[in-house]
């Protein structure tokens, strides 16, 4: 099953989360109501999140101060259930790229893993079933329904 | 007038750009036809585009290696005419960003800057006469007819 053409969170590593929000509160956006340390923004048919840096250093099993400097982004890329996860990782692999961290339960009761491209630009792969995605592959942060 | 929320375009910084694009055909994915340098993936009201880390250097203004190993990555805000490029960069300044390259037009035919948060995430704003906005602002790389 080939992934879609879609991406479901652009994810910023911040590192500070208010000072970052009230930058793009500034600009003129609305949060989302949100747990889980995510300030999240919907755009159109996908949300952007706002992250502590070392929160994704520690999500993606990096040394702390790892992605500094590099202005630590992560693209979402949600299924529609839990097995495509792997099924899609694995097809990372014969594709050329790189998985950072295999399929796995996360902390949050989704299932998730990480890959990087060739350039090393990170996707995460994940099953929410809490926000269940629309059917044209659309995601918002506190899911359609 | 406040920035909308929505992303027009996901730039991935690349070293070789067939190596990319094969990877993301690999995965199922689709480019749509495209000039200027770019292989563009249409996705869902946005469009994802690989372009060379060295021209994208070049287009910021910085030297020849500076986004190496950085994964480089820029996310684009297209407006819907052109005096919006230089009141969003504007508003960035009151917001507490940082002016990355004032507005001006662009060899292809656009109006563009660039600015960066708080954290160092790099936005063009664009004006693109050629691809216009869908009421809703989605955007495609050819443009809603």
């Amino acid at each position: 099953m080939n992934m879609e053409q879609r991406v479901s969170l652009i994810t910023l590593g911040v590192e500070d989360m208010e000072r970052s929000a009230a930058f793009y509160e500034a600009m003129g956006w609305t949060r989302v109501e949100s747990q889980d340390g995510v300030i999240a923004f919907d755009l159109i048919g996908q949300t952007l999140g706002l992250y502590p840096r070392s929160s994704l250093e520690e999500e993606l099993g990096l040394e702390p101060g790892a992605l500094k400097g590099r202005a630590a982004t992560s693209l979402g890329y949600n299924v529609r259930d839990k097995s495509q996860v792997a099924s899609t990782l694995s097809q990372v692999e014969q594709a050329g790229g790189t998985v950072l961290k295999p399929a796995q339960d996360v902390f949050w009761g989704g299932h998730h893993g990480y890959f990087a491209d060739p350039d090393g630009h990170i996707w995460e792969v994940a099953f929410n079933p809490f926000s269940p995605l629309r059917a044209d592959g659309a995601f918002r942060w506190n899911g359609y329904s």
